[in-house]
């Protein structure tokens, strides 16, 4: 383990919008902010279109990311590409964060952006075909499925998005969607049932995985055409999003019944100098968007920069 | 008065970023959505330079404005440039706005974005100087000061960027401020005590206007250089700004104590059918930002479409 010597006002855990923001607004404040976050963009990166950030019409959701992050390395933060695997309060008002990589970082206050994970169907080998045709980011996948056959499962938004991004390149995709209507933004929806290549299954649920190797078809609980089965390359999954319980569970925060941490208006925890801001909290009436994960990181780093000057003049 | 028969879902009055991205939301939510607005982009677009917005490194708040209101344009949103002068809430959960131009327009949900306005010194002559060597606004007038002498007013952020603004043109700026300390950002804290142009006077307020026809200079009530007079071409007044009451006023809305609209987490305010968002509320723990103004926005759009929905479906 290397533990590095040198005592951060904020380490900043996360890599999406939520983290970026806070790291600007604190960099301007004069905060020594360190961020340490895992792959880039968060569940923002996902995002194969994003038409409702302002000033940036039809931009991907990598391409948004990587304008972010290379703003917070142009304001020379440092960056740590890493895995956080433990957080402890160690000595009073002082937090020691340690990764994979085995090292070792200290702060005054934490930031957590940890946004949300992928809720999973919990079907019998859905694991086992994770990456050999269960997917969880159509963004990421869908260019391996050109001409090929590929289910979604939802009725949100990224269901939505996710099947209008793989009717671009593969031949057939069904939408299988538990509920009797759509979800979401009518923008998306409308887009959905007028494209030739989405066919939509109401009212209907995968109930098993087939193949041998690989992914070869599903089973519903509902027949389509007299049959229970659909054979297809891809299963999507985009049945929407959770929060990670590690951490607010070993920090001692308060968090609502979905496991989102509990914030104030100053995007405070209820456990003092840690803070956080995106998806993971309650915060933004509970909306989630990119646009308001920013907001919130702003909002966190100026509530930290004045309570830097508390306890400097304090 | 030309009445539209026409009854919108929301009229959005305002012209600056809470504006224009509860727009963008509203309509991929298929709100049918008007905008009414001044001047574009309000406070924002007087910001000669832009660096804490993510993604956008470095840009004039002119330039921010206008990507978004061309966003919202190619959106096909309506947006008229006018002054609304009244609000009625005339027939139950109806809207009446009528405007300088003689028009009236009708909706079944208002959203306020309009911002705030700038401090008025409270001077004698304040009034008959403006545009005469006084201005609110450095990024609009301080082309006019080429090799000239100004000085602004103010301790906080705005006045700082103006100083610096000012700075690239003028001959020499003095920044005068009431206080021991300049506030705000430690980051435009650094330049202006930097700039070989800028000399900041601490301690010190302006009390008289000095002039014929133009400005031509001020009286100070502590003496530098021992003279309590300071020769200038122009005044920028900094020092903050203030809600405009009166569409608050007229509609019977909750304010605080300044007058800022109190909203809800939904940026619902106290009168149903009226939503305000941006400076003018309550909002983001009182932290106004373009980047906080946008997510107000954002959060505006979609309380109204999930309020729109269950007065359709009820």
């Amino acid at each position: 383990m290397k533990t590095e010597t040198k005592q951060y006002d904020l380490i900043i855990m996360g890599a999406g919008p939520a983290a970026y923001t806070a790291a600007i607004y604190a960099k301007r404040y004069g905060i020594d902010t360190l961020i340490i976050g895992e792959a880039l963009g968060g569940l923002a990166a996902d995002a194969h279109k994003i038409c409702n950030f302002p000033s940036k019409p039809d931009v991907s959701g990598m391409d948004l990311m990587r304008d972010m992050l290379q703003q917070v390395q142009d304001m020379d933060v440092p960056v740590v590409m890493d895995t956080v695997i433990g957080i402890e309060n160690k000595h009073k008002e002082e937090f020691v964060v340690s990764t994979m990589n085995k090292k070792e970082f200290r702060a005054k206050n934490i930031l957590l952006t940890i946004g949300t994970k992928r809720t999973h169907l919990g079907l019998d080998r859905e694991q086992e075909f994770l990456g050999r045709g269960v997917s969880y980011c159509a963004t990421c996948d869908a260019m391996f499925y050109r001409n090929k056959t590929a289910i979604v499962v939802g009725g949100g938004n990224s269901a939505h998005t996710a099947s209008l991004h793989l009717a671009e390149v593969a031949k057939k995709v069904y939408q299988i969607y538990r509920g009797p209507k759509l979800k979401g933004e009518p923008a998306w929806i409308d887009q959905v049932e007028k494209n030739d290549k989405v066919e939509v299954l109401y009212n209907t649920n995968v109930i098993e995985l087939l193949g041998d190797e690989v992914l070869e078809g599903v089973c519903i609980d509902k027949e389509r055409n007299g049959k229970d089965t659909i054979n297809t390359d891809g299963l999507f999954i985009e049945i929407g999003s959770q929060p990670d319980k590690i951490f607010s569970e070993r920090l001692g925060l308060r968090v609502d019944a979905k496991g989102h941490i509990n914030v104030d208006v100053a995007q405070k925890t209820s456990v003092s100098g840690v803070w956080a801001a995106g998806d993971i909290t309650t915060a933004s009436n509970g909306f989630r968007q990119i646009i308001t994960a920013c907001s919130e990181g702003a909002i966190a780093a100026e509530s930290i920069f004045q309570d830097l000057q508390k306890t400097k003049n304090g």
